[in-house]
């Protein structure tokens, strides 16, 4: 069964191209065995899908034929196609390759790390490991992380796939580094930022930088891709970790405040504390009293404290460098896209 | 602080190259933060290095100017060198990054199926989870896949990177398969072979394939050497899984009966199923009576039946299967090294 795409109202004008993407990742599970690939659809089954997008958007910016917004002087004046011409079969398929691998190496560090977590509820649903054992749990991350190399490997880009294993050892790390850092050792300002950079800016800046790679942009474009990727990934993750104060349950698809509940201390936490002389709603909850009258205490005190709208205009800084990044791109709807999604991770309700 | 080599003796006359895999393995970790360091090292500090034997060999195998064991007639009558010439540095280094690479992926798939087989020891030592919690388990091993493919990333040979995510692929498809398997869905022989061919025999077939591919083979020669691999594989695993009943616990590095205790039927158990009217001894354990007393009673009841007897028989059949394999590929030094390993995995005690 393949679940229609839920996508942002900003990738609508790619569509076509996303559900392409989304073909793919289904047609790739087609012929697992069971019970794993009900495992992988399930996990599969949502998601915002801005990696693959940024992929797609990325190749479609230097398909010479993708349509300038403002139309060069004395150029056509005609508006854009709505549909890009990366649809095209023969030189663009790669792109819907790289774009579905990115999301299955997104989805396999989810299923790993909410296991390690022990999170309840992933988009909504249920986290694989409360459905599965633990160990089947591991073994489908691992097998996703295996697909997904497999479609690296397969576009024959030696470069790819170095970006792509050194991002997964970024990630990897990164998640053990947090899981066991001590106090001290490193402020809690410098362990959040290191944290964030290695599970999200890290998969983003992988995510732009191969797709530039792919597209064949010049050197300094790539890098310039990968620096978009990663302040968007910053971005996208302060904003992500305000949201847990500030969102719905429903459009969260997790309970708020789980950060809190699970003892992590993100930005908001720290602003709250730079901000209030008594910050002891909090810390109860970070010493351990988890149940829910001390974590709504918690969510009140740090939201009525302006830590979130301080936390909210950081990930902004971060959204804006994402768009200068930009700047020595070619100019077209693509880009156009690239830069409203910068916004779009802050401003965002779920 | 780096362990002392233990070499299988078979391999002495590799000990510099296989002393410069090690130093490979070590210094790939050199830089790794703690505690993700530790956890590595101490999974990979033991083995008995097969795998990368296999790469090396291989690589030996295919260098022009590895000695014949038999000189040609007319040819120079000296003795081999006992240090062959892979030891070189310009051409041969992307055969230790290669056997290193193999070595990380056998033992991180190593650390999750001892996670999820709840496994207590493996080589004599405490598995990793005993002593770390189970998520920073999970992320050690992902941390040393993802390692391992950027070490065969390096090599910039994208077939060989197809392999290698196609075997992890195999692998965790086969160990998924392995949990969920019911009874009647497939005979239990059938079962035993697809799984120690998804465990095991894939992994040393990949290894041999890749090593070729490396070496600059012919297609029929790396055909050959993956048939090679998957069959050797094979011997390997039969083996291993008659010396779980047969093997003394110091030797062993665990108790003896090992795979009965988990419920696991291998083929000695298969092999007294069929030779015995009343297996009651074993059924017993198989259906949760897996105290120490019941445990005894059924390896005597296994051992006793000539079950072990029948299993290594058919290990030696695959054992010469791979043995035959060998004969299209360049006769020297290193293919008799090859052969005589065919024999090692069957008659070893350890």
């Amino acid at each position: 069964m393949k679940m229609p795409l839920q996508l942002i109202p900003l990738f609508e004008p790619i569509r076509p191209q996303m559900e392409r993407v989304e073909s793919l990742l289904h047609e790739s599970l087609a012929e697992v065995e069971e019970p794993l690939g009900s495992m992988l659809r399930c996990s599969l089954g949502s998601g915002k899908r801005i990696r693959p997008a940024l992929v797609i958007l990325i190749g479609w910016m230097f398909t010479s034929s993708a349509p300038p917004l403002i139309p060069p002087i004395g150029g056509r004046t005609s508006a854009p196609p709505l549909i890009p011409p990366i649809g095209g079969r023969t030189s663009t398929a790669p792109f819907y390759s790289l774009a579905a691998a990115v999301e299955m190496l997104h989805t396999a560090t989810l299923i790993h790390d909410d296991l390690v977590d022990e999170a309840p509820l992933r988009r909504g649903r249920r986290t694989l490991h409360t459905t599965w054992p633990a160990g089947a749990t591991v073994l489908a991350g691992d097998y996703l992380l295996a697909r997904a190399a497999s479609l690296v490997a397969e576009l024959e880009h030696p470069r790819m796939l170095k970006v792509f294993a050194e991002t997964l050892c970024t990630m990897c790390a990164g998640e053990i580094r947090q899981m066991f850092a001590t106090r001290g050792e490193q402020s809690q300002w410098e362990g959040y930022y290191r944290s964030i950079e290695a599970k999200t800016a890290s998969l983003c800046a992988a995510a732009t930088e191969m797709a530039g790679i792919l597209a064949g942009a010049e050197e300094p474009q790539i890098a310039a891709l990968r620096h978009f990727g990663r302040e968007l990934g910053m971005a996208f993750q302060i904003a992500d970790d305000g949201l847990d104060f500030i969102g719905d349950e429903t459009q969260l698809g997790k309970p708020a405040g789980s950060d809190l509940r699970q003892g992590l201390t993100t930005l908001p936490t720290l602003c709250y504390q730079e901000r209030v002389e008594d910050g002891s709603p909090v810390n109860a909850v970070l010493s351990g009293q988890r149940d829910a009258e001390h974590v709504r205490a918690a969510i009140e005190a740090v939201c009525s404290s302006g830590a979130i709208e301080a936390a909210l205009a950081e990930a902004r800084v971060h959204a804006r460098q994402s768009q200068e990044a930009l700047a020595t791109l070619p100019d077209n709807a693509s880009r156009q896209m690239l830069c409203s999604l910068a916004e779009y991770v802050v401003e965002r309700r779920h």
